[in-house]
């Protein structure tokens, strides 16, 4: 316990006394651990926090927020006054690490995330920017507990990354009793053995043992490794340490326990600058152009997606790919047999895929991540952090609603929609054809916050000329007609456009509007449907509820004009059959499409 | 190889090969563990599916359901004719299990599940109805790649679950490639083993080994067992076996195969039946009521989930109660120092606490499973099929929305209405007070499908009087109007009826609705507030996209009278503060409230 870990603990304790709120004791535990770091070890300047060859700390135990910003004071990186602020409304200080100040890489605050994030930044400095800089995550013993931990165990064991530094901070107690291995580091470490990473067990309060400990991991070829350091909770405060009920509040007398302590220091760190000032790695790239399809073609949009993605990563030569072993499905192989050195298969563990993407964003690459759109259910909680992260990141899922057909509905994604528009930030895109698919996944490359395209199994019409403008944001009109508006995307725009040609056969004219751009919806073009059509009808592949319909609805919400709304979807679960069959059982093919429009069409109009 | 294990193969062949699609060569690998465990050790009454003291066999590599029908003719529980409507369109047997056949106990097809609900289900076997079945869980060596297998793995070992066996068939092949361990069996016994479980290494086509193996899982007692079994996707067919490419699609020349595999066999087992006829185990209870509180109470609801969750368990012994580590901010610790045995401590794994809740209402029992609303998140996907499995689930999140303050983005759900309304069948409930609270956890308790409640961190005002009917579809008037309708739920009612006894001395009477029903909605509620109030106003903390602005628009989508909708909610990324200055940032406070009923009561009256 050094001075500089002393003061870490001091200034955990008071910014947490001064917020009133806060993670002290689960702060203290560490404190040691990072402040050895800070003085012998890492290579970080604080005052150059853009300086591609910085070592990163990543808090994976997000709430031990005090001690990451007492490092920052220690650091002179900010000031005692900013760090008093912790907490309060207005400053950069939030309860759990967020990358609005410009040491912070990535929020942490759900626990299991921010180690496989730091595979993604060591993925990065060695696949990638293939710089020496080093990726120090500390981790908590209780989050050992979440599966996405030896998701991250496994890969970087996988890739070999030596780079990348796991500190497990054993302190034992979690938020209401001990965990369930305790300190018991033994199985920690042959966890992680078996996990085949190089393991150290250390007492977390032993400088020298920590010193030596971080050397080795330094010095360790070819493995990660991982620290296993058995701490105390509330270290150095009798009143809290190792005692349960201490979790996640501030101390009942703080200025004792400071006393106790040593009081008040105002240390500050000299912490390594990183060697060289070498530039990252770039790709040279051969150029290109997007791919483009005639019309009346029949293409999958998963089939354009690996030819666009493998386009525009010969454009571009930060765009890099991930898959979840279904490459062949997805078709992001095309990107991985022409950009080899750009593409990540990251196998059946989705958390761990868009983890590694969110890690690779935070050097500036561009991943487009892809798997089958069910499966990044399994990923939505590291969906919703990155957009707290600030992440700038392209996700695809292929083989989505019903019309995949006899795989049945565990494969069926029939939520993506909503899910993904509730994320802050996101857009949410559906191409009903390949030119489609190819603009909006160039549109993507460039776009900040979270993207997601849902790509299809089954074969659909070009409709789009490779020529014609398609943006996030936009629609076309697929069919013109001013009875009624249909408003469809994906796989139905082709059942939407059999409707429209039916029912014209009887005099009805109908609009089918191709809403390729869920979130932002085209605003206007639903708004001039609702004005010139009087009534409008709702068709997709996906559930009732947070998809196309809704979007529809919140776009007429306060509208001068509101025509009733027909929402058709998918309303009981589906099972298997062929993508037909499916799409008629769910009523949401043409003849269903025609049948509700007719009715609407009728009731709307004064005929 | 035996003759059944033979006849596994070719019936698997003959089903993908009727169907034109399917996995035969992933069910080939695992044909012979699964006759020799139909031969020797299962202990399960295909005629009587429902016998409670069956074995349990669960195929978490769920594509290899081809093997799992071909298992099922061979035990005499369905035809060869209907074996070979396999992924038809009205089948029973689609392309992954769903238990709409009786011996199915869960849906699987997404990797990494079954096992987790292995485990819920070995829990309720060995400390709820306490009788001695088994589980049996057949699981890919792909899916290994999933966290939630290694929550499984160390959740099985902390409660002692001898009564599982995980049967890991490693065929070494992917969809696309090998897996990162390849034929390694000792990672996956060292693996194991680090976990605290029992690992035997067997080759997975030896009869003589496997019997064993099984043997050695059976007289293992105080642990689970995994058998690693070294096995060939494929196997018995030189045109696939062992091959890469050969993943999820039908043996090209089909007759040739079953010639190499000796030819169609039609082999009945006699498979064992259970021992015994006992009946499981019941827990006695004192009865009770729910609790109540006064009107102009202050309580917060997740104390009122406490203790109406607890109420509810004194007087049903099927109720029983799980939580992620976080048992004393939900408040289920109530319910834990009440009915020890029936609640369980899932620690900080929210797959698994779920799959758990989903694998002990297989057996009857009836899961309540709470921690904070956003890490519901980390378990969509399990929650999207648990809908599959056709579940029933009772699912609380606590601290939700920007209204929980300090701890900032990363705790604070706000997509958790619009996540849980597209789960299919399910149900999303929010009160706004603790009396709402109690009588909607009675309801859940014998509600069908998943229900979901949200609780608050901060205290609410008791409005809703004690003998008030509270229902899934209800909703209350909280306040009295008819200029504008104000639609609020949980925290921001208390803001809704402060706006509008504000708007009450300015001359405007607005009606607020407290939807505490989010789905279904009172849809006759919003409508007749439609008619009657001409204007309405949806407040909610969560995102704009999903949630109540968005449940309410879609009760008026097809409504004779839709007036305007203003839609408040969470638009800009919160960060950490005070509750009050969070609403007031997000403008979702009394303030915000008041100023958009104030514009639209005045564009839409005629004053």
């Amino acid at each position: 316990m050094s001075e500089l870990g002393q003061q870490l603990r001091v200034d955990s304790v008071r910014s947490s006394a001064a917020a009133n709120s806060g993670h002290p004791t689960s702060s203290m535990s560490a404190a040691d651990l990072m402040a050895v770091l800070m003085e012998k070890h890492l290579r970080l300047d604080y005052q150059n926090p853009e300086d591609p060859n910085n070592d990163h700390v990543i808090f994976s135990k997000g709430h031990a927020s005090p001690l990451y910003y007492a490092m920052l004071k220690a650091a002179g990186a900010i000031t005692d006054e900013e760090l008093l602020t912790f907490r309060r409304f207005g400053s950069k200080l939030e309860g759990h690490p967020v990358p609005i100040i410009p040491w912070v890489d990535v929020a942490t605050g759900s626990l299991g995330q921010g180690l496989p994030i730091a595979v993604g930044e060591a993925l990065a400095g060695k696949k990638l920017d293939r710089l020496p800089y080093r990726v120090w995550c500390l981790c908590g013993d209780s989050e050992m507990a979440e599966g996405s931990m030896w998701e991250a165990f496994e890969h970087a064991a996988f890739a070999g990354l030596d780079n990348l530094t796991a500190i497990i901070d054993v302190n034992r107690l979690g938020q209401t009793r001990e965990t369930m291995v305790g300190w018991d580091l033994d199985r920690y470490v042959k966890r992680a053995e078996a996990f085949g990473w190089h393991a150290i067990a250390i007492d977390g309060h032993d400088d020298d043992a920590i010193d030596a400990a971080y050397a080795e991991a330094r010095e360790t070829a070819g493995t990660p490794t991982v620290i296993v350091a058995r701490t105390k909770k509330g270290k150095g405060v009798k009143a809290v340490e190792d005692l349960p009920g201490k979790h996640g509040k501030p101390l009942d007398d703080a200025e004792a326990a400071i006393e106790e302590l040593g009081g008040e220091r105002d240390l500050t760190v000299e912490v390594a600058k990183p060697e060289g000032g070498r530039a990252p790695h770039r790709f040279d790239v051969p150029g290109g152009e997007l791919p483009t399809w005639e019309l009346g073609e029949e293409v999958a949009t998963r089939e354009a997606y690996g030819k666009s993605i493998t386009a525009v990563g010969a454009m571009h030569g930060d765009v890099v790919a991930l898959d979840g072993e279904v490459s062949n499905s997805t078709h992001s192989e095309m990107f991985r047999e022409a950009h080899e050195e750009r593409y990540f298969e990251m196998f059946i563990a989705e958390q761990q895929m868009v983890a590694a993407a969110v890690g690779m964003q935070v050097r500036g690459w561009k991943p487009f991540a892809s798997t089958f759109a069910a499966f990044f259910t399994r990923a939505y909680d590291f969906i919703r952090m990155a957009a707290i992260s600030r992440a700038d990141l392209r996700l695809s899922g292929s083989h989505a609603g019903v019309s995949i057909g006899e795989d049945g509905p565990s494969q069926m994604a029939l939520e993506d929609f909503a899910a993904f528009r509730a994320v802050h930030g996101s857009c949410v895109l559906h191409p009903s054809d390949a030119n489609q698919c190819a603009q909006l996944i160039e549109a993507m490359a460039d776009r900040k916050g979270i993207s997601y395209l849902r790509t299809l199994r089954g074969k659909t019409q070009v409709r789009t000329p490779a020529d014609e403008a398609v943006t996030i944001g936009g629609s076309r009109i697929a069919h013109e007609g001013d009875d009624v508006a249909i408003v469809a995307c994906g796989i139905v725009v082709d059942q939407a456009v059999a409707a429209a040609e039916q029912l014209e056969g009887e005099g009805v004219s109908a609009r089918v509007i191709d809403a390729y751009s869920i979130k932002p919806l085209d605003q206007e073009a639903i708004r001039t449907a609702a004005r010139e059509c009087g009534a409008i009808v709702t068709v997709e592949d996906h559930w009732p509820e947070g998809g196309l319909g809704d979007a529809v609805l919140d776009a007429l919400a306060d509208a001068e004009e509101r025509p009733p709304v027909t929402k058709l979807a998918v309303r009981e679960m589906p099972t298997s059959g062929k993508p037909d069959e499916l799409l008629h059982a769910a009523a949401i093919d043409a003849e269903a499409i025609a049948g509700a429009a007719r009715q609407v069409a009728k009731a709307g109009s004064p005929a």
